[in-house]
């Protein structure tokens, strides 16, 4: 049977996303064909103007509508801690906490030499440019805890020892354990090692 | 955090989509920043047009292009044979096989009094409409074997028994029992009943 083009072109557009297949590219593809006209135009349009509407803050480089964004923009956060991330939807995890008050730096991905990423790919110089100009006390790195965020963590960690040599900054790597509400009988081996290692006097 | 406006615009459109949850949705959104803005142009002008360049073949309700649509114009296939189906998806699954050379009539769901769906809000008068201008022999009912799917089926059937009254059309139903591939261990007791009830000598 042929399908019309118009719905191949949709189809082929979905299966480019990551984590959607053919079959669920084609269900969503027929599924649009019995929505509004009106919603289908708001998806374009929201579609067309994602990049046109907003920026990397050229501080921290989160998505964001306005630079620098409104987190580096707020005097009462505190500007002398910076949590580094993968992505910036770690920061999002990070804010819904509530308990953290800094600031952030985003690198867009992790070292990764598979994929070709070093650290010309990410945001790491402009980490290190942030030095320079800031007051900045610590940086907490956190990567997320596998090969490529491990190596990344390593490289900014040594990177930044020899930089910052006797300025006396203080360099972290997010705490490691077992994860609220999981049960020790499925934790993997590394995970009870870096929980025994982080145990704390209570 | 606030998320630009653009950013969140994607990822309510994501979240409207069938089996898109608000994770997802978020994920597809922050990957299509890093997309080129030719392929982000593409995707917008192919669900823009999707409806546009569209029609319901007026004939079986297929979505095509042309209108009456390649099967129902197709004069080498057997226009006497009619498979009745829920969605136009389950037509590809048909002709995949490449056995059958007969016609199609899309229904575009199936009834469903929990969700307000009755025979009226189907193409179900329209199938009965094709059996006063062709010399239609059989229709093969082939809705899924499902509560709303059965429940169709037996609408169907009873109404074309009526109509056909003394013309010899015969009205099947498509085989059911034990899939290709599948396991008499993992098969329920209905699958099972149908599957004695439909054995055949060889």
């Amino acid at each position: 049977m042929k399908v019309p083009k118009a719905l191949t072109d949709v189809i082929n557009s979905f299966e480019k996303l990551p984590g959607i297949g053919p079959k669920t590219a084609q269900r969503l593809g027929y599924y649009l064909l019995h929505v509004p006209q009106s919603e289908l135009n708001y998806f374009a349009s929201s579609l067309e103007n994602l990049k046109k509407n907003t920026v990397l803050c050229s501080i921290c480089k989160n998505v964001s509508e306005l630079d620098p964004c409104p987190i580096c923009a707020d005097s009462s956060r505190n500007h002398e801690t910076v949590v580094v991330l993968e992505q910036p939807l770690d920061i999002m995890a990070f804010e819904k906490t509530g308990k953290y008050k800094g600031l952030y730096h985003v690198l867009h991905g992790a070292i990764n030499p598979l994929d070709n990423i070093g650290p010309d790919e990410l945001f790491i110089e402009q980490l290190f440019g942030r030095l320079k100009n800031h007051d900045i006390k610590e940086i907490i790195i956190a990567t997320n805890p596998t090969m490529e965020g491990e190596a990344t963590s390593m490289y900014i960690s040594k990177k930044l020892k020899e930089l910052s040599n006797g300025s006396g900054l203080i360099i972290t790597r997010l705490g490691m354990g077992i994860p609220t509400g999981a049960q020790l009988e499925f934790a993997d081996e590394m995970t009870i090692i870096e929980a025994y290692e982080g145990r704390k006097v209570i």
